[in-house]
């Protein structure tokens, strides 16, 4: 690659957040920002210093990145100096290195939202954009409604982002904010702005996908000469959706023209990590990954038809459009799992097991992983579960302990003061070397407030374990994720659950159940396994 | 609309079923035809006759169709005449007006999986399509990997094509199989192909979603001249899906320079009933409907950003790219955090309640809103749980019957033939028009198993309401999800239920608590509220 640069920032923090139904925390964004930057994106887009607790917080936090790390506002409001503007300062308090300020273009906006005049709009964005210079920030000017601003009024959509590249603006980003502009309109603007005088060199692409097309539209503007490409992980983001850069960023690295024309800052090598950055997200999230995601979904390289199917063994590239390894991805053929066995391998042996190429317990562990992924079990991200399970096939697990059986009550009623509490109380029954014990546990806290059942049997269980008790002493749960989802023809309840110990390890199991607490059970159950194991036990 | 006539060919039945986790049964197969053709599609491909015996049944029973009823299938093999060739029988004999037969256009593949010589291909092709005309059928001629094989040796994809044309094909369908080819070269090639000689009005185009381009692809195709568009239902399809015939309907119908331009067979009264349709297909194969998708997706119009909000208010088409309604979806304007009261006011009125500009109330219901946001709620999703709140604050909320207590028993233990099985069991003591109830349930199914505490609860609550348990007949869980939230200080447990009735409305309300069982109560009792109060039971 020696081709001319092209520049991907990312809004994942702070468009991707306004997705119905999530809502980050501080932790949750420090921990997408390093997937991002993992990934090699040149911008990171934190969200809007100021506009709310979390955003600030995460900001003064100020994560250590590669990338460039930009804070989000709007230019200063009419009738007040860029000084003076109490939301512009918030956004200048971050001290970031790069700051992206949105304002109007579309002449509609400016006099019915706004309710100022067209130039008073153009005044704005100059004085924004040259305080931000003068500040030494790198300027960012985020043109809201730009094409449709453009179609109704190109002149003044022309001034607004002019205004903002003559006061010193880095990039002019144009925005389809409401994502109904089709891709040849979106090529033909960005053709019609660098002929008005703005180099493409300086022009941004902001798309959304209300019509399915934010991401060819991003390549129509890159055909045009626009340089940076804007979008989310996973293509979150209001309403449809931003430009999806799980799907930009391998077409831009893998396909022509764009492969051997541009140059972007992500390597090949960080590229093979974009299914594991995606996964992530949405584990973040707690969302079901997308099968059909283009590149990145479990689906993207799965070969149903017969005819297919046999022409993929003869030749891959017979209905392949890529190779799956370069985006970290797996083709999937029904009844063929040749290329499972060497993978397996791989993945045994980052949890320590050395087991020979055509060592028969292979198959036999990828078909008890093939049927229990069936039920409803994942393995992606219960790596603990994985090692417990390939153990066993592999004569590797011992038995600590035995479950006889448990029991949970979880009840809601009336106290002394007539309010309503719940609390929860377990029991469970477990052979220790051959000695029987029985335990008792209830769900309540230092506060005395009922943690709910699967708290009191966590307590429970690992109460009297007699001599595997003391290395249990240091663990604790950290998440617990429940989904519903599809096992065989029925719902079942898949429960992971991440627990922590006082050396920092860090682990996730898993359990399938239509019952979620005996979901949660068989989880815990393998958290405590594993850590015997680790402690070497046995 | 007196443009140009574009023609919808939908391939949901035989594309559409390559899908990872797809099987349609007959009745499933009709029930789709229905839908496709209530929408007004052209052409209704079925399946392959003779391929296996749900698309034998299916051709068997000829649907009553006012679109044209299509078999597919493949060309002759080499060696034998069309008249001979037994699978092109099998296609035959359905007796369709229109058949649509595959056959290679790309030399590597002719050579490599097919084994015989360019020419005897061209052959091949050249004789079925005579034969399908001889027979009196519309011939349609599916080109696969016609892209591909352009790229590789043009002049031989378009002997192909062009043997397919002169033998009397109608269409002459380029087929994007691989899925990998841009919307930009789609266009180009779409165009070489018009000046080798094929004309337009013969042209049509089938894409695959792996760049996430197959509308995009599709829409450059037809700005190149091609006039028949193939694609599915909800971009069902073989790995990433084909091209959603769900967005480019609307985008065809509504958008410029499409609606202007060319006339479908689609009109704006069928339109409306988009959103049903896709919902429908979604239904029937039990899929939760995306919502992100364009156009039909809950979300596609949700305007979630506090500034995007309040202009909505204003003027919809300020943040919209087309009316909701069009494609008979609706506006949804989620509380969050950053909303203000005129937002509120306009949710309130959705849910049937008028609330004064200036009403006190309407404070109190932000704040607790606010409040309850803090501690893990979220009302961006549970709108029903929304409502009974807002209710509740304004005095209009009926209390039906009132909880006294509960208690749930989750058991695992050895059955007598010593395996071990899981058991809950469930107590509700509810108060309804001044009786004490006391229900017991246990949470096995039909099958014998355990379905869990939750499973338990709910049929204990609903089995002994009095006069509010026939209302209640109807209703049933339809999604369970469960998300671990930071409330306060403390990790809490959020419950999200959808609910569904008879009437096919669909509700969701949102229950929290560190205790699992106790946030899926709360939000089991809400849904159960929200359904009474529907029903008028106050």
């Amino acid at each position: 690659m020696s081709g001319e640069r092209l520049y991907i920032y990312d809004t994942t923090l702070r468009d991707g957040q306004q997705t119905q139904g999530v809502q980050f925390s501080t932790p949750e964004k420090q921990q997408i920002a390093a997937v991002l930057d993992e990934l090699g994106v040149d911008y990171i887009e934190g969200g809007w210093p100021g506009a709310n607790p979390t955003d600030s917080e995460f900001f003064e936090a100020r994560p250590q990145l590669g990338a460039r790390f930009t804070a989000f506002g709007m230019t200063k409001r009419a009738g007040r100096s860029a000084e003076n503007d109490d939301v512009l300062a918030a956004v200048m308090n971050a001290g970031t290195g790069a700051v992206c300020l949105v304002g109007k273009t579309h002449d509609f906006h400016v006099e019915t939202a706004l309710g100022i005049t067209l130039a008073e709009n153009t005044e704005n964005i100059s004085r924004s954009v040259e305080y931000l210079v003068a500040q030494g920030r790198e300027a960012l000017f985020d043109a809201e409604h730009f094409f449709d601003g453009y179609k109704a009024n190109p002149a003044y959509a022309l001034e607004a982002v002019r205004a903002a590249y003559e006061a010193g603006a880095r990039w002019i980003v144009l925005c389809d904010t409401n994502g109904g502009t089709l891709p040849g309109e979106i090529g033909e603007i960005t053709r019609a702005v660098i002929e008005a005088g703005i180099p493409g060199s300086h022009l941004g692409i902001h798309t959304h996908n209300d019509t399915e097309s934010a991401v060819a539209g991003s390549l129509a503007a890159i055909d045009a000469g626009a340089r940076q490409i804007q979008g989310t992980l996973n293509g979150l983001g209001e309403r449809c959706g931003n430009a999806n850069l799980t799907t930009l960023i391998p077409t831009l690295l893998l396909k022509e023209p764009y492969a051997s024309r541009y140059e972007t800052g992500i390597s090949c090598d960080a590229l093979t990590g974009l299914v594991r950055a995606s996964r992530q997200l949405d584990d973040i999230l707690n969302r079901v990954p997308f099968r059909q995601a283009p590149y990145v979904g479990a689906s993207a390289f799965a070969h149903k038809a017969g005819l297919h199917a046999s022409a993929i063994l003869k030749d891959p590239s017979t209905y392949e459009h890529i190779d799956p390894g370069l985006v970290g991805n797996e083709r999937i053929i029904p009844m063929s799992n040749q290329a499972g066995q060497s993978n397996l391998r791989r993945r045994l042996s980052e949890a320590g097991l050395t087991v020979d190429k055509g060592d028969p317990a292979l198959a036999r562990i990828l078909d008890i992983i093939k049927q229990r992924e069936a039920e409803g079990y994942t393995y992606d991200s219960a790596q603990a579960s994985f090692e417990l399970l390939a153990r066993k096939e592999l004569g590797q697990m011992p038995e600590f302990f035995e479950v006889k059986r448990y029991k949970v009550t979880v009840e809601r009623r009336k106290n002394k003061y007539d309010r309503m509490i719940s609390l929860s109380e377990a029991v469970v029954v477990v052979k220790v070397d051959g000695e029987k014990k029985l335990s008792v546990s209830e769900s309540l806290d230092e506060t005395g407030n009922d943690r709910g059942p699967v708290n009191a049997l966590a307590k429970a269980l690992s109460k009297d374990l007699g001599r595997y008790s003391e290395p249990l002493a240091d663990m604790r749960l950290v998440d617990f994720k429940v989904r519903i989802t599809q096992g065989g023809t029925e719902a079942v309840t898949r429960v992971i659950i991440d627990s922590e110990d006082g050396q920092g390890r860090r682990w996730s199991t898993v359990g399938v159940s239509p019952n979620i607490v005996d979901a949660s059970f068989e989880a815990l159950l393998d958290a405590i396994n594993w850590k015997l194991l680790r402690e070497g036990r046995h």
